[in-house]
């Protein structure tokens, strides 16, 4: 077990400033040895928010082959836009450092198999840092999924479901050049981009890879019209951005069906205005439900009918235990917690030398959900398989890691504090 | 213009008796002249509740064809089990009477087609009595959408989201033999068997068969648990009901696309507990949307972000026009008005002699869903075409009624009370 670890980091861009600055930076058992990005300015941010947040300035590179080659470095942390993380994922577990990445799409099946085949030759652990995973609600369902509240699953829904014109895909592009990585995706591809903020909880739920797995998948899109119109309002009809073709669907909506008969069905939905932010996570068992979007837990028999709004009562019940210890702690990192316990979940895996409660498998079976879903679409929503990465190990496989931060089993682990 | 019209009613079950209380039998200008059924018992409960809320004693049969062979009946209003009933209804139209049907599937794709070609060739209307399209709600979308204030209408979802165990399913089988005409369905089939109530203003919304038209759907279901769980604890491990095999899906998710590039998702979720019964209606426009189960109704730029629980202020200000004179003549029939609205509908149609405002293509359209989704779901989802019954008419057809109960357009309508 390590005291201390040294990570290298690679992308500074919003996002992975964004956790440097509220995470890593402020462990005080992380080192941030290296920090990298393709922009000296980045480089610049990145050094000043570990000063600020950590009291120490890290090295750096332009280079992530130079964190690559250091032997003092025990794992990276990959936060670079979507396409060629994956690529870099390979490299760093080829040199044998722990590896984390954002969450994502692979552009093709193939980079999924070679992560999990880099993974099988190597052993080294490969974790996407879904923080959705380490969510309050995520968790609570968790707790009360594997205590048998909800009886046998049978549906769950989720989303992404975030308005993204102006908070992301055109934000600065008056001064950005060039614009934001999200925005040449939309106008090229026509697929499920981001599937991961439910589709990971959802899995640890429905235990996929450990008893169960996703078979295949079906996706239909609607038209793509709100682009246009957007740009129409805020550029003027005759602009680049009102006049050009955009590929990306509007809503797609994505089936997956799993092995032991559930569904799990995925909205992907950024581009058209909307009332608020929503994963729209929704459990269905044979026993109860939950909905995100009317805030509400349901276990039939023991919840009046026509309830909503009661989630705060199942909070209160059956917070689940990390979650609990992180309240008490006192609130750190972005997004009510789950950034601070995500990171933290690898950097005890580093520690510890264990693998990740994200592994390999789970992965890459978020990873291909991007490119199967754009297949799916290309053929008015035919049903296209969904590879066995564990090469039917799903059927009896352990959790990958023991401990507070398992996402397969609950633990009440008071042994050591969060950090 | 006929000031009074004879009709005669074929099915006299729960919500044929239903209809006839709260409906038909309280109308000043309808004359229930002759009522069916098989059941000598079901015929004097109707004889029953028309002399209670009609004050009079309607003529009786068990045998439909004497209904369809009196001349002086106008109209025949068909509410038997999901099976038969269109076959009543090709034979109503071939005997030159107004048909109205309860709202459910076709068997067949044939069965859809034979309809549509009865109405070409006698010119008899047909109508669905989906009563949905007249809920107040979905007339104050389709109010709002016809004013443009969502914009282009990208997406809509709806669902049939009922518990239906103790409800129908198996209410009263221990004393009732044959049991609720729904279960057969559910043990022998697995489709979406119940789309109507939310596919029918749904596609009002879309303009389908006038400008637009459902062009393929895709469906899946979940496994089939949650009948044998419930039935093993009303019954017992053992019993008959808990040990038998159920082909219906749990849950059904079907995505429609239209013409016109937007998709309906639709869901059948009848056998799994919830909290609240819903029709998941929501719409998602370029400048809005609304959410029934969040009761939200949002307007880009307008209503603050973030806002749920708003619906109220929609409706004093987007109250459809029928509807704000339902209200103010004080509220009949069942339902919330919805019933009473479109057995109005129906009953104008043939006092006027004009088609129905839900027109034998709707109807087909509505129908054939039932029977492609069973498709659909045999082939794992695979895309399956929806006919178009109007042979491409639909590209520039009128509203089938003008006037307040035309769900086409918005009539402000006050020449003539609603009865």
């Amino acid at each position: 077990m390590k005291e201390k670890i040294n990570i290298g980091y690679i992308g500074l861009g919003r996002r992975g400033r964004g956790m440097l600055k509220a995470c890593f930076s402020q462990m005080k058992d992380v080192n941030v040895k290296t920090i990298c990005d393709v922009s000296e300015e980045r480089i610049e941010m990145g050094k000043q928010l570990v000063l600020e947040k950590g009291g120490y300035t890290p090295a750096s590179t332009t280079d992530y082959h130079v964190i690559l080659a250091d032997p003092e470095i025990d794992a990276v942390v990959i936060m670079t836009g979507w396409s060629g993380r994956i690529a870099i994922a390979k490299e760093s577990m080829l040199a044998g450092k722990y590896t984390a990445i954002e969450v994502g799409c692979a552009d093709t099946l193939d980079e999924c198999f070679e992560l999990v085949e880099t993974y099988e030759k190597t052993g080294v652990p490969v974790m996407m840092l879904e923080n959705c995973c380490y969510g309050r609600r995520e968790m609570m369902l968790l707790n009360m999924i594997k205590q048998g509240l909800f009886g046998e699953l049978v549906h769950c829904t989720g989303g992404y479901q975030h308005y993204l014109p102006d908070e992301d895909l055109f934000k600065n592009i008056d001064t950005e050049d060039p614009p934001h990585y999200r925005l040449p995706h939309y106008i090229k591809e026509n697929r499920e981009n981001y599937p991961t903020h439910e589709l990971g909880p959802i899995s640890k739920f429905l235990s996929i890879n450990r008893g169960n797995r996703m078979v295949r998948l079906n996706s239909i899109a609607t038209k793509s019209v709100a682009l246009n119109e957007y740009s129409a309002q805020r550029f003027g009809a005759d602009s680049k951005y009102a006049t050009m073709e955009y590929a990306q669907g509007d809503i797609v909506n994505t089936i997956i069906t799993c092995a032991n008969g559930e569904t799990i069905l995925l909205t992907l939905d950024t581009t058209l205005p909307r009332s608020h932010y929503s994963r729209n996570i929704s459990v269905r068992g044979t026993k109860g439900m939950s909905m995100e979007d009317r805030r509400v837990v349901y276990l039939h028999g023991i919840t009046p009918e026509k309830t909503q709004d009661n989630e705060a009562e199942f909070f209160e019940k059956y917070d689940h235990p990390l979650h609990r210890e992180y309240e008490a702690m006192g609130t750190r990192g972005g997004h009510g917690g789950m950034d601070w316990l995500v990171c933290r979940a690898f950097v005890e895996s580093v520690k510890n030398g264990t693998d990740t409660p994200i592994d390999a498998y789970d992965t890459a079976a978020w990873l291909c959900i991007g490119c199967l879903s754009a297949e799916s679409i290309r053929q008015n929503g035919a049903p296209v398989d969904i590879p066995d990465f564990t090469n039917g190990k799903w059927k009896d496989r352990e959790p990958a890691v023991k401990g507070k931060y398992c996402l397969d089993e609950i633990f009440e682990d008071l042994s050591t504090p969060i950090f």
